[in-house]
């Protein structure tokens, strides 16, 4: 039995539907974030990172969606939701999901945790930060439509745990100020997703 | 043959070492950031996002050190770079390493490269941003030191190619203002990899 902890509207959504199209068996536990749950002696046991989300084996606990997703596909090879026979392809997944990682999650975080890298106190370099982050995704966006995303899928005609992480944090444009629709095959993309039964099993159960 | 596409200082360090510790077969080209070579028409066509490392294969090009650290291991397995038979163990390599990139990377990306996240001209938050990397620096190495550090190498026992990402990235603690003794173990695992034969050499390589 796995336990997966997340909060809703996080980045933890790309695990989430990982584990659920891998029909794992596992228990989904939810951390309060308005409480800063996920700074409490408890969670910081399990990851003393204080972020989601985690996932904890009968081995000991997982963080960072980059390891978590690969971990999930090898564990469930019949779901195939990363090319686990081919070295190639398989680090295509990891370039696409390290980017989403390092670069576009983390343009994202400047808009709502700018105080990680300025003095909290500092708010004209706290707006400052918030005020390019439409631009830096919109940046991020065109290098995923124009040279990343192959169609249907992150890696083409092979479904993997690329696109459940590409699905999360587009998921965030229209927060972020950037109208998804500039980027026709990831609003596609998005829309084909948003509408399987697995995804929308997982989001309605992360807002229960 | 593989081409491998670095510049010396950079994070690049951790694949390159990597290729060296696998014997891959391999030709290593320089780029010339003060030429800002990373932006040539002819790069971008190598890696559109700009950015080194790039390794080239006969089947295409894999960016990021998560992608490619993975992939150096599991083409060349005869030098035992990551557990590959081991999901649980294989996720923890990939859990740090994806730490690494994501966040401490990114703390240090602060110092010289703030104009990514806010506006080139704003000299207040751009100055703002270096001030606090000694401290998000600091911080992250404290965690790596008190919680993931096993020793000597980052698995414990076992040598990985998180032990190269680490010991580049421990190589910019210096520069950021932070003491790298303030945290033994790091310090201790540094001192030994700057030890090894294909460091010296790859370290020589990238000077030459
Ligand atoms: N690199 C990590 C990032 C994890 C992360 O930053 N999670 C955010 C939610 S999107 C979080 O838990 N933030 C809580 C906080 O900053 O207090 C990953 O990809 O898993
Ligand atoms: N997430 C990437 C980051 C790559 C990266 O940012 N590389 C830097 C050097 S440390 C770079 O090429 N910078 C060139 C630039 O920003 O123009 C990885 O881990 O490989």
């Amino acid at each position: 039995m796995l336990t997966f902890y997340y909060a809703p509207g996080t980045c933890a959504l790309a695990s989430h539907l990982a584990l659920e199209y891998a029909g794992a068996p596992y228990e989904a536990v939810r951390l309060d974030f308005r409480n800063q749950q996920q700074r409490s002696p408890e969670y910081l046991r399990v990851n003393p990172k204080g972020r989601v989300p985690a996932l904890v084996t009968d081995r000991g606990a997982i963080s960072e969606n980059v390891a978590i997703l690969q971990y999930v596909a090898q564990s469930f090879p019949a779901a195939n939701l990363a090319p686990l026979d081919d070295p190639f392809l398989l680090a295509k997944v990891n370039e696409f999901n390290s980017y989403l990682a390092s670069t576009v999650h983390v343009n994202h975080a400047h808009k709502g945790r700018g105080y990680r890298w300025v003095d909290a106190e500092d708010t004209a370099a706290i707006e400052a930060m918030k005020k390019k982050v439409p631009q830096t995704m919109a940046e991020s966006f065109t290098l995923i439509e124009e040279k990343m995303l192959q169609g249907p899928w992150v890696l083409g005609e092979r479904f993997s745990t690329a696109d459940l992480y590409l699905f999360t944090i587009a998921g965030w444009l229209e927060g972020d100020g950037v109208d998804v629709q500039r980027f026709p095959k990831v609003a596609e993309h998005m829309a084909r997703l948003a509408a399987a039964p697995q995804v929308q099993k997982v989001v309605a159960a992360q807002k229960a």
